[in-house]
């Protein structure tokens, strides 16, 4: 799905292979794919091979904006629905799924409001993100973007921090992924720091840090941020599908479950599955 | 999913991924599966890791066996019906699943009778199956080879010979596995005379090719028979289910789709595509 010319492809995946067999199986899988995707840009010497699909994603997603909004002002709690629909947006990732499949992203749409989500979680995220002065919202995909603006909307106004990456991995959202989004109407774009998935704090900058550790509340979007942020010590609300077998067995929760929770709940549901 | 110690897993992986970096990328699917699977054979020094998947996956099949008896005696067309639970079978692969699913297999073998399957094929398969005088039917998993002998009790007594592996790999059948199934009783079992996914002509004996030449019709099951056989001189009729994306994408037909076309059919199909 990369913008890489084919006569390059062979030679990029031999080199990803070997440098494969040679990492550590131990680190949390973004650890893995983020040398692996450093390495891709730098053999097929492209700063951002997705540029394509990500570009798409974002116009599938503004293409949604309408009807989607309707269907958070129709509903009986907007807040709620607005959070269901960024959870919803978290589909937008071709990471997973092998191409952008349009009746799949509807078909995730229409269902947001039915799926079975905590809901004791969802009414603390609301009073708290309510009450918030300071809020850090750690993005994922590019094109869910558009699908988190609609939540941020809801929250107080000038209190969120929406986080990008410092450079393009995957189809992660970066700066100017988030601005072709119009994130930066509703809320300041911060950079992580890193061009890793997830939010590796070893990776991160002082400055994401410091907000890192001094907003109210964090919220943090798909499984990349689980993967590097569920064992952190401060508080964290995880947003997300559960889309592999891998972090199904983690949060003892099948494929396919949508997820809002704080990070010390799903500890102890992993600890119990 | 294997019977190799955690303590050689990760050798073993790396291992694997050295020599996927040297592989030829041109070559259908099976034969590199086919020599990463040797190769963990013998770093792990087991001759048939997956022996306890297949065992179960044999006993769930047998456990099935007479409720899908009962569909097969009370349908319409009971020949038809019996071709629609051998595709069925086609779940039975841990290759593709990551653990037998009880549920998934249950499901599918529910929905047996109503998938899409072309039904002029289906006819000309009757037909010119209960007028043969000789049958290869190449199997594919272990525990699909229970499903594959309802549809073999159907076919002309002593008409068939059934396909396995001269060896293990993966969960494909062996002759053990066959024998475990009873295929025994009313076919005669053959080795492919390789140890490879799929029935790669070249790595074949002798006796088989003689036999796979000469039958009036073959049947081969799966993906990995379509992978290798696809594309070969005569006439095959394939048996499959649509798993994965690069399948989708040769057959001109989406993941899940249930496929009982003749390898010239689906060829017409791929080019279209």
């Amino acid at each position: 799905m990369s913008d890489i010319e084919d006569a390059l492809k062979n030679s990029v995946m031999r080199n990803v292979l070997k440098i494969m067999a040679e990492m550590p199986f131990d680190s949390p899988p973004p650890f893995l794919s983020g040398a692996i995707h450093r390495l891709i840009r730098e053999l097929a010497g492209i700063k951002d091979p997705y540029a394509s699909v990500k570009k798409k994603a974002t116009g599938t997603a503004l293409g949604m904006v309408k009807s989607v909004c309707k269907m958070i002002l129709k509903s009986v709690d907007p807040f709620e629905a607005a959070v269901r629909l960024s959870i919803a947006g978290n589909i937008l990732d071709f990471g997973v799924f092998t191409r952008i499949d349009n009746d799949k992203i509807e078909r995730t749409v229409k269902s947001a409001l039915l799926h079975d989500i905590d809901a004791k979680c969802l009414r603390e995220l609301k009073t708290r993100a309510l009450a918030a002065k300071k809020i850090l919202f750690i993005g994922d995909n590019t094109g869910e973007t558009v699908f988190d603006s609609l939540l941020i909307e809801r929250l107080p106004a000038k209190a969120v921090k929406y986080a990008v990456k410092s450079g393009p991995v995957i189809n992660d959202a970066t700066m100017e992924d988030a601005l072709a989004a119009g994130i930066d109407k509703l809320a300041e774009i911060i950079e992580t720091g890193s061009d890793m998935p997830g939010t590796i704090l070893e990776e991160c900058s002082p400055d994401f840090l410091k907000i890192f550790n001094e907003s109210d509340i964090v919220i943090a979007k798909g499984q990349a941020n689980y993967e590097t942020l569920e064992g952190c010590s401060r508080e964290i609300f995880h947003l997300m599908q559960v889309k592999c077998p891998v972090i199904a067995r983690d949060t003892g929760r099948p494929v396919g479950t949508w997820i809002a929770e704080k990070n010390k709940n799903l500890q102890i549901s992993s600890r119990k599955a």
